[in-house]
């Protein structure tokens, strides 16, 4: 099944890549720049094709970026630290994000003649992001059943749908993902904070899923205290 | 209920905006800039948002556009001369293109706290355009409405989708259209060629709608003999 892996360079997309690599042909990785903050997340997907040994193929959708005003991964909004709870996380969502990037990659994949679009959305993320559910997986899927009838017919992969983040760290240890070389910070700087959403929500998944962490935190011990607060 | 129109500035979403106008709270057009050649479309919908008095968008999608090879719209094809027939139009479909802008759109009309999303899709395009059909309509409003719950309740309205282009026509003579300002050809040249297939469908609508056609085009008389053509 030759299949396109949106992949953001993040650890969840990367493992993904990884799994796909090994159980279908994995044609390319198609990444998107949307003018997020966090561009080392596209270096790391340009290194995912390298190793994988696939075109690397980024879309330009800044312009479209620009038009969703009103999320903190692209204006100049503070990233709220901590863990990703609704009320502080909800202002990192672009609105229709998901949407919008599967129906262009259900797009350049009838062009190239792929069989699926594989997408590395998770459990983890159903509560804040409603299209990032399964419900929303499958009525895109059905769209997409009827935008191409007669046309292509391409499936729609997310095998975490179900999962956790420590399920893909799992998962990625399987197939030796090189996760020092995935990027999850949302603040883009050299290492990672530590502190934002993604980071406290990375340094617990390795830590659940009793794999050893690579990843150098500006603030490695936040992440711990955080999860207690939450978890109290 | 405010409003957002899709406006190519081609025949029916020029109609439809002028609809909208009337029957509601229109807050804007948005225009797709995917490297189309027919880029006078884009003019003729700025006129349009300048005579209803609305702030027109467009978007730049030309590197989602780039990435859609194999369509006559953006690549070095030629546009097939002659009426809309599943054979020779083939060619012009940009693969998911209504899913992709309108998945744009609904990001936009939700970032602007916008109610609806409106878009001239008509009976006249099933045929040929799957993601023209109702049921596409009704499954990707079902997309929308999984994808933005808990933030957004946006509707798609889609008047003209179990409509001919004579009945848009029709409805444009009703709202006072000002048709000759409104570009349809696809070839893009100073004048409508009057020989491509949304020319001979143009000029086909205006004769089934007993309506004066103000359109100047290069050859006037192509489409009555293709109709009759294709008719007999």
């Amino acid at each position: 099944m030759k299949t396109i892996v949106i992949c953001s360079g993040g650890l969840d997309s990367v493992t993904l890549a990884h799994r796909v690599a090994a159980q279908h042909d994995l044609v390319g990785l198609l990444s998107f720049d949307y003018g997020q903050r966090h561009k080392k997340e596209l270096d790391s997907a340009a290194f995912c094709a390298v190793q994988l040994g696939v075109p690397h193929q980024i879309i330009d959708i800044q312009n479209v970026g620009k038009s969703l005003s009103g999320s903190a991964l692209t204006d100049d909004v503070d990233v709220p630290d901590g863990h990703y709870e609704e009320e502080t996380m909800r202002v990192t969502v672009v609105p229709n994000r998901n949407a919008i990037m599967l129906a262009i990659a259900f797009g350049i994949a009838t062009a190239n003649g792929a069989d699926a679009v594989a997408a590395a959305v998770h459990g983890g993320d159903h509560f804040i992001y409603p299209d990032c559910r399964p419900d929303f997986i499958d009525a895109f899927q059905n769209m997409q059943d009827r935008a191409l009838d007669g046309y292509a017919s391409i499936q729609l992969l997310t095998p975490y749908v179900l999962g956790s983040k420590a399920d893909i760290v799992t998962d990625g240890a399987k197939f030796n993902v090189p996760f020092a070389q995935t990027w999850s910070c949302y603040k883009g700087g050299t290492n990672h904070c530590g502190r934002c959403g993604t980071c406290v929500e990375r340094r617990e998944a390795f830590h659940l899923a009793g794999v050893a962490d690579p990843t150098v935190y500006v603030d490695p011990d936040f992440w711990h205290l955080k999860v207690r607060e939450t978890k109290s």
